[in-house]
């Protein structure tokens, strides 16, 4: 299949943005791919690491000619990323993004660029790492990629982009902004924000030492250390951007937790065995869809693969 | 070095019995291993996988001239346990057990011992999965295993054990109950609860689906999931032993997460940006003391080591 587009540039080199440039590579060799980021320091990096064929020192001359254009900068940076590439973009250019959040990065987006045919997207895939160090061509393989297209959005470039995503080993799917948003809400916001909660108040606890806490950490408490380790700007941005749709599920969590925990002050096991049992299913669709590894402990130790019990 | 017992009983072949079986016979393979499970089910797949060198339908006789006696019930099954092999323990036999709450443990046995030299123990190991097929001889590699002897414990018992322990690959480190179980409720239980709670939350969204919960589960929700996949007795009982632990260290995440919820609604980025910078610190440190993998995403994906920034 040809590349879906000719040129391709990439607004924002860290963790996402250089794996759609190694990915890039790899799936259509012969795409030109030009690239940018607002830091000098990581412009530097990524020349060396040369991620991309142009690494312009100005977003504008970046985008020029550019076909697609993908920014992934934190959701908080996408009006600014907006606005710099605004004055050199080809008329037909297609403009999407990578941000977590998606309905008020549309409304950004839509009022820096007006006329512009804009496609929001998100893909599903990420590690605790950050910087174009971190990036690896295989990132998106097998993983979901969300688009959120407005009502009146040309076919044609959701279709070329869909086919781009697809290129870089990605499954796409069409989604409403507001249905996207309550959806990461719970599977990737609400999990980062208690896991960056919960690590804070291991770390403030007053009797127990933060040496105890790193030492004993194999307990649990290291899968929530890998997630809080997670970019710091990009999920400030996450939850001022997604606010709304964060604020129900965080509810709705409390009110089971105080129930769970009121099922503990009661001595009532049944309500907790009950609880406890319930959620192993989740865990079993999770790994048949293939969206995690059945290996024990993520493959941590040298232990056999999950029995069927 | 010569191993420090004749013999060992292993009570209860889930999947820290059965990786005590099994590095225990890679370890000391001169070593007298039996074993019992009060659940004639399991004690046939443990007989199939040849666990034990005795493995008979009754607890007393299993613990019949052991010298030392490992508890690896869930620890509401522990006064239990101990009542059953009462009858037939050697005096001088040493009783410890891996339970994940130290204080009531330690109160149970006493009770149902009374005179039997106790060392009640914790090894800070495990995976998500259960049963007798789930062990594996390296579970304890590395990790801490902690033990919890009283004040009058006699010091060659501590000695032995701690030999134990260390033939299996283990670090061990002595430590007061209470100052366990308030490391553990931070480190391991209030982890799990939260977790559990989370799972369930998802599960019952009217807004979103099941299958969008699973389709998109790999931006952060997967990870809890594989801890809610947990044995649902071991955790109910664990919940109801370190009842009053748990519920203080829960007491202070609830306050730091209505922190940072006020932080969200008040659009405050500058305290989100702080409290998210500073949990990294953790992480790096649990990686330097060995107790977790550097690879990215716990190296799920074929992605670089971690890089430097």
């Amino acid at each position: 299949m040809p590349a879906p587009f000719d040129k391709v540039a990439i607004i924002g080199l860290g963790l996402i943005g250089s794996s759609i440039a190694r990915a890039t590579r790899e799936a259509m060799p012969g795409l030109q791919l030009s690239g940018f980021d607002a830091e000098d320091g990581i412009r530097d990096r990524a020349r060396g690491l040369q991620l991309v064929d142009q690494l312009p020192d100005d977003a504008a001359e970046a985008v020029d000619n550019a076909d697609l254009v993908i920014l992934c900068v934190p959701v908080g940076a996408m009006g600014a990323a907006a606005a710099a590439i605004a004055p050199s973009l080809k008329p037909a250019a297609i403009i999407t993004d990578v941000g977590s959040s998606k309905a008020s990065v549309a409304e950004t987006l839509r009022q820096a660029l007006p006329g512009a045919t804009i496609i929001p997207g998100h893909p599903i895939a990420g590690t605790e790492n950050s910087g174009p160090e971190a990036g690896f061509a295989t990132l998106f393989k097998g993983r979901w990629s969300i688009l959120t297209p407005a009502a009146d959005a040309p076919m044609h470039a959701i279709e070329k982009l869909t086919a781009f995503w697809s290129a870089l080993g990605a499954k796409v799917e069409c989604m409403d902004p507001r249905q996207h948003d309550l959806t990461l809400a719970v599977t990737s916001h609400l999990p980062h924000l208690i896991a960056y909660t919960i690590v804070g108040t291991a770390r403030e606890l007053e009797n127990v030492t933060e040496g105890e806490v790193i030492k004993y950490s194999a307990g649990g408490f290291r899968d929530f250390t890998r997630i809080a380790a997670s970019n710091p700007t990009m999920w400030r941005d996450i939850f001022l951007s997604n606010k709304e749709a964060v604020l129900d599920v965080l509810d709705r969590f409390r009110g089971d937790l105080a129930g769970l925990e009121q099922a503990i002050r009661d001595d009532d096991g049944a309500t907790l065995h009950d609880w406890f049992s319930r959620t192993r299913a989740i865990r079993r669709a999770i790994i048949d869809q293939g969206q995690d590894v059945a290996a024990a402990d993520f493959g941590r130790a040298s232990s056999p693969a999950q029995p069927k019990g």
